[in-house]
């Protein structure tokens, strides 16, 4: 007999009834009956009903176990009588009579307790975070997690990419965040950097001739927690292709993360027809570049029903260059509760408040109310609500200025406003590209122009496009939104040196200084590079999303807390001085 | 037509004959024939030919390209002449007629040629990697590593693992090397550290209740460089499963590593059974605890026919305690010149040389020659040969004092006289478990009883072993070794709190000191700790040996260099300002 187990918790039915098992496992629940004991033995793969009478030589043992103690118990199967077999156990139609007990482990008093639903403050979740993973909950969350990273890795080798590992302790690779540093012991005084994303090494794999490369990449950044980020590192599926479009890398990509959602939403609806979106379109439509495309509600320019109209604050608004008047029409929102609700809301987000119109029928026919269709009269309000597509028992609010002012406000409003009125379809994966992003952004303070997202894609137009006006540039980049979350960003890349060089300089960058900061890639660019990009998607979002749940915490084993502490195991900490002085480094007494 | 490629380079066949088609890749080498242009186009799934002759419009582009350039053809598919056929090119039947050509990526002149077989320093290949690895040696390599991961993963999922990620950015997890440390921003002062190996988190995964978890988990360890080592991290099959005992972890590793090199050994024999051979008597017989098996000598004990004989030097030697007399029998080696040129080598390794005995026939019957032969005579000289199974043309030596002294040298000399004589067989991958270490040893100069290995082992015997002498404990350790490598490591863990404190008890360690050190596995191994152990298989060197590459840099696709440094991304480098003020750092000046 095996020392530990014969069969796992999940194995036992009425086939086994009268042979010896072993089984071992922790004690998920222990009960009393009638002098009987009965324990919940659970293991990773189930439970089993084990049980212990006080004629057994092993009782004066049973008695002794807690919940949590792992335990091995030696034993004969039986058949429950009818009436006590649990239909929603695999196990259920079986019990194991004790004949023989061990403990392997004992537990102390348990400062979290696995089974039961009860509820945990983070901190104590984490420090011990060995129980609170033993909980149903998180068994299903790492399991799932575990699925969806295998199949992406299946998907990726059946379209014919291969998995290459690129270096973890290397040369900073800027990608916007703030570089994790590790200080070199051969080089005192040099250090490496932990990479943010393998984003350049893919690029020179492209380089040496591969030209479908993944990898399910760590990449680390030395960022400000927030609950759907981890402070230190995550996971992303980076890939890269050579000899491709933008829709080639579409083509490719789609029916990877499509497919994980499809075999692992648990029948949530997919989208199977992935839109693509101009980055200003998002902007103006959804006030954002990754919509929640579930909220029906579409934001439109109404500007023209309201310039020289009545309402006054609008109509001077519309005389100043580059401003507008959005809608973001409410279906169903039409009472003034609602419509004062949603007001408000925008007075909190440092707004001075959004018009509104709602139609009723109080028995007289549609009618437009709200102080706004009182100033602008009813033909301008009729056109209105035609072009928004509403009628009787709808809204519409309306936001005014320089679209950048308002563009992320309204895009809060239209989420508010499609919860509140429950348009939201839950059950939903809601996907689109988006693409046409910006190459470069005027800085509001300083009014220097600089990159808006990374620098390493292709302007459309190539070297032509980038003699005009910068702002006016747009590049092979793309972002994937799904139910209001970026899973997905990536690149046709810029792999044309002399373009390189001039996109560069633009942004104020002297030929110097992108060898010093990207000289490996810049140089590896000049010895025959092909046409490639690739994308990467966050897995730690994409099994959040699955999951269901809405912290990042909750799909990672090990998290660090939002301080980027492990409470668990002690870090950061102090090092030791042996070890500052190898590194040749002292650390600095705080600023006073 | 797609704008890059209608097919591969490794494509076209007979049946393509008439079609226009596009394909893109990489001058291989370009060749003039009577004014027409011959160029071997390659991707990294084969080399089309492609040529041009001075009628065709692209001629005059074609002219300009040189190797390596990166460039699309459109051009029209034509059968080669019978005696032009190319039987070793999957398309070596037909040849492309270019009809347009562009130049998509130009090459500088080029510091490496990627065609040929010239040798470069390493440094050169380095900084070049993406030159260095569109050589087809390369390309084999990275394709060999990526498909070995690849069916690791499968073979561990097959068996009902799961693959988790376990943190990088963590505390220290001593396995005895150097940890690189990573200084923290948000808690100036302190530092996390990379994992050596995931090995505290793989356990705290069977205290969460998984119990069957591997990755292929990155290892970071700051060491002096070795060619088979890498000076930064390097990757392992990482595995740990509860309920299971030493065997268990054999029979479940056995048929992965075994699978693989069936898989991707190239028909080289894989043996079936593998040994389980003691530490100790690894020592003896090999003198080392990674023996290369192919060889077949295994030393002996040869004492007894030394002790009191008239060889005065052992005779002598044995009265002192703890001394031995082992001999390296030499099939094959029996004449004046080899065993002389072996005893100048034990010579040159510090040793006082190494007596021998051979066996010749001169036409007058077997005769044992050599001055140790007649200083001890026929009888025992006689004994000796048949306790070793030698016989005409065979050859000995011997070697005395305490084994600690000789034995490292003694497994060299058995490496040598093994390959000398042609005694390896090089077409096998001969493994051997590796059993029963000792948990601690002595310390030669402080006489300090510390920790041979790991400290996380449990010990044979559990808590009863630690009362008797610490030097005699065993643990449940073990390695595997394969032709003469460490290719996997492992122990059967303690998971038990007492007998944990009791083990560092011994070795000197506190209780407040393992708190400190390994508080977070001792706290959880209070709550319910399984039974549970593992092994951990390095996965450059496995290929290393699958590519008969005798440096880990060749099947690693951006290897550090042998001083840590990557010369192609500039790593490691200087910091910026700005990061050591938020790092609260400072560098001090090189010690005068």
């Amino acid at each position: 007999m095996h020392a530990y187990r014969t069969q796992t918790c999940a194995d036992l039915t009425a086939a086994d009834v009268g042979k010896t098992v072993r089984l071992s496992g922790w004690v998920h629940r222990i009960r009393d009956h009638g002098g009987i004991l009965f324990i919940d033995l659970r293991d990773t793969y189930g439970v089993t009903q084990v049980l212990c009478d006080p004629d057994s030589a092993a009782f004066a043992d049973v008695e002794k176990v807690r919940a949590e103690y792992c335990i091995r118990i030696d034993g004969e199967v039986k058949a429950r009588s009818p009436e006590l077999v649990n239909a929603k156990l695999p196990t259920g139609e079986v019990e194991v009579f004790i004949r023989e007990i061990e403990v392997l482990g004992a537990s102390k008093e348990l400062p979290l307790q696995v089974f039961g639903d009860q509820e945990y403050p983070e901190e104590t979740r984490l420090k011990y975070r060995y129980l609170d993973l033993r909980r149903e909950v998180m068994q299903k969350n790492m399991t799932l997690r575990s699925n969806v990273v295998k199949s992406m890795r299946q998907r990726m080798w059946d379209k014919g990419f291969r998995e290459f590992q690129t270096p973890i302790i290397t040369a900073s690779s800027p990608e916007g965040a703030r570089d994790f540093l590790v200080p070199s012991r051969l080089h005192p005084g040099k250090f490496y950097a932990l990479p943010q994303a393998p984003q350049q090494f893919k690029q020179l794999i492209m380089v040496s001739g591969y030209d479908k490369y993944f990898q399910i990449a760590p990449c680390f950044r030395d960022e400000d927690p927030r609950a759907d980020r981890s402070p230190t590192d995550f996971y992303q599926l980076d890939l890269e292709m050579s000899f491709v479009e933008q829709q080639d890398v579409f083509d490719t990509i789609q029916p990877v993360i499509g497919g994980v959602f499809e075999e692992f939403g648990g029948g949530r609806k997919v989208d199977q027809t992935w839109e693509q979106i101009s980055y200003r379109d998002a902007a103006l439509w959804y006030g954002t570049d990754k919509p929640d495309l579930r909220n029906p509600i579409k934001m439109q320019v109404v500007s023209d029903h309201f310039a020289g109209s009545g309402f006054a604050i609008f109509a001077k608004l519309l005389e100043q260059d580059g401003t507008q008047i959005r809608a973001i029409p409410a279906p169903t929102g039409g009472s003034r509760k609602f419509c004062d609700r949603m007001n408000a809301f925008a007075q909190q987000q440092g707004l001075p408040g959004m018009g509104y119109i709602f139609w009723r029928d109080q028995g007289e026919g549609m009618e437009a109310a709200g102080p706004l269709a009182k100033n602008i009269g009813p033909e301008r309000t009729e056109a209105i609500r035609q072009q928004l597509g509403l009628g009787v028992g709808d809204a519409a609010f309306f936001l005014g200025g320089k679209p950048e002012a308002f563009e992320s406000v309204a895009g809060r409003a239209r989420t508010v406003i499609g919860e509140e009125l429950g348009l939201v379809d839950k059950d939903r994966f809601a996907f689109a590209w988006i693409v046409d992003f910006p190459i470069y952004a005027r800085d509001e303070e300083t009014g220097k122009i600089d990159f808006e997202h990374n620098p390493f894609s292709m302007p459309q137009g190539g070297m032509d496009a980038l003699s005009g006006d910068p702002l006016d540039v747009l590049g092979f980049q793309y972002d994937l939104a799904c139910n209001g979350y970026e899973l997905v960003s990536g690149a046709i890349r810029n792999h044309r040196p002399e373009i390189m060089f001039k996109a560069f300089e633009i942004a104020g960058y002297g030929a110097d200084e992108v060898e010093k900061r990207f000289g490996g890639m810049v140089n590896a660019f000049q010895y025959g590079a092909p046409p490639h990009g690739g994308c990467a998607a966050g897995i730690d979002r994409i099994v959040m999303l699955l999951a269901d749940e809405a912290n990042i915490r909750e799909v990672i084993m090990f998290p660090m807390n939002q301080r980027a502490e492990d409470l668990m195991m002690g870090a950061p900490s102090e090092p030791m001085n042996e070890q500052l002085r190898e590194l040749r480094l002292r650390v600095l007494p705080p600023e006073s």
